[in-house]
């Protein structure tokens, strides 16, 4: 086809932190497709926390390392250009695996794709509520956390899209809902815009004692996004029977070697406490269903996400580190072209 | 009452790991009763790693620390001698929460203390497939652990009472169970006597590749008695949508700070594992249910328990040291009274 398209390269593993210097932006043409591909326009492309360890060489993760040479991959929302998949046509609206990237190459018949409804007002949404940060959040709170009205509900990085997500809908659910965040600003955002009933700063003194405060009946459900000494100060607050979902540990993804774990560890004996992993691919499957469940709320501006959109490719790796120093709140996008194109 | 009455008592927290010097056999007498409280001759009192925790200062642990001065505090098995409690009676066989001591005084509406049958004919099994070890060992692997037919069941500990009871629920429940135990006579007794399809000698070599010769589709169920670096190797033999049934940490035991957590533990998140904690006392009041569900396995000696009996109050410390040391296979009680007197 030949239309100019720039790609995120990985070009070698990341020397410890710096993960910046392991990618690079090539230019590029868009291919011929092969039999059972798509060819999708990225309007945005999501970044994920999650991606970080993908470049390095760990093979014990819960997708395979990124090789050597190939575009970084994430979650995109864009248009199907061209088509040799019979399911997909051109100008359908597509959520699907793809690149950093112009435009992705998308195999349907063996990564994640899908149609998406153009009837959503804010089409970033299929990435936000109705996307895997929104399965992720709401399947974290009633399912993996078994969250009960009337439990005191605490979240990580709660001012980022899964764990805002996760307390608004634990605080709908008829739970008491705590956020745990990086700066005084981010706390008023989610007390004064999201509902929350407390959010604690966690740079902002001993975390332990702030939850011991703000918890005095102990913490019934945790849902968990960072893991490390934040998780370990939960541990030590946790109330009896209390459950741990975890769907990330953000405090690992910058390690190629294996981190201690939490010097807690001992308190899901002592505390008898449930501790679920879980990973949102493993229920795409179930989202037509989340979504309708969503949907309501959605409707009604009870569940709310905000974005922190970074337009033009070339801005990509700023957008990234920001999920690294928590220098934004909301769902990260890369705009590449314009949704109404 | 004024009947002769040794007893072992703290004396003094424990320094470091020499729990020895911190009790003394105490010659006292038995006291006279009040309302409310049952004397109880013990015949065996139970060893059990945990009293070894609640010899220490923590106050995070899932029972309280044993206050100074006071009879350190176990499972009994005994008859009762007198009584100011109406639901007991003299001549009662009972088990109860009790002390290392020749008479135990047991607050029945305090503390747990429940008649049992002298219909048994091996009465050690109050403190083995009857008791506490036997229910964690049922529920472990039943519901904690969720262990379905044909599933791969690893136990750690396995030769002691509660590993040991486990793997063999396992296996009459369908598993493929792998012990993993300390010497290659008690793995030995895993296979040969008690029908695990596999043991590890954990000192024999690298844990962690042993486990992947011997599980290679991985390990579905977990049941863990210890934590520490068997845990860890466990870990990174975990299957997908693993679970590990977690009650017990022994090598936490002899610290009073909060050790490491395991090195693998984002395996919890990579594989989407289950890990619950828990403890018996949560469910002795199921006790009844569970015995009926064992008995007809114990009757047809498809269930089977060693004891590992020490005659004599005297010898307490030196059979409890085996615990640590590993020095023993099956259940570990010191006998004080006959049975039968």
């Amino acid at each position: 086809m030949g239309e100019k398209n720039r790609q995120w390269v990985l070009a070698r593993r990341p020397d410890g932190h710096r993960y910046a210097d392991a990618v690079e932006l090539v230019d590029g043409e868009t291919p011929d497709l092969a039999d059972g591909e798509v060819l999708v326009r990225n309007i945005y492309f999501s970044l994920d926390a999650g991606t970080r360890m993908w470049m390095g060489p760990r093979e014990d993760s819960y997708s395979p390392a990124t090789p050597l040479g190939s575009p970084v991959v994430s979650t995109v929302l864009g248009s199907v250009v061209a088509s040799r998949h019979p399911d997909f046509r051109s100008g359908d609206l597509v959520r699907a695996y793809g690149q950093w990237s112009d435009f992705s190459v998308v195999r349907p018949d063996e990564v994640y794709a899908e149609r998406v409804t153009r009837r959503l007002a804010d089409p970033r949404q299929h990435l936000g509520v109705f996307g895997a940060n929104g399965w992720t959040a709401y399947l974290g709170v009633l399912e993996y956390g078994a969250a009960q009205p009337g439990e005191t509900f605490v979240v990580s990085a709660a001012s980022g899209v899964t764990g805002a997500l996760a307390g608004q809908i634990a605080k709908l659910h008829g739970c008491r809902v705590v956020g745990i965040t990086g700066s005084a600003a981010k706390s008023a955002w989610l007390t004064g815009e999201l509902g929350f009933d407390a959010a604690i700063d966690r740079g902002a003194g001993d975390l332990e004692r702030a939850l011991r405060e703000t918890c005095p009946g102990g913490v019934d459900v945790y849902f968990d996004n960072v893991g490390g000494p934040v998780l370990d100060s939960v541990l030590g607050n946790m109330a009896l029977f209390g459950r741990i979902a975890l769907c990330g540990l953000l405090v690992h993804y910058d390690h190629d070697e294996a981190l201690p774990g939490p010097a807690r560890f001992d308190q899901i004996l002592m505390k008898r406490l449930t501790v679920r992993g879980f990973f949102s691919p493993d229920f795409y499957h179930r989202g037509p269903d989340l979504n309708r469940s969503m949907r309501p709320w959605y409707d009604e501006g009870k569940l709310r996400m905000a974005f922190d959109v970074t337009p033009g490719i070339e801005n990509t790796l700023d957008a990234y580190a920001k999920l690294f120093t928590g220098d934004k709140i909301g769902k990260s996008l890369v705009q590449v072209s314009d949704p109404d194109d």
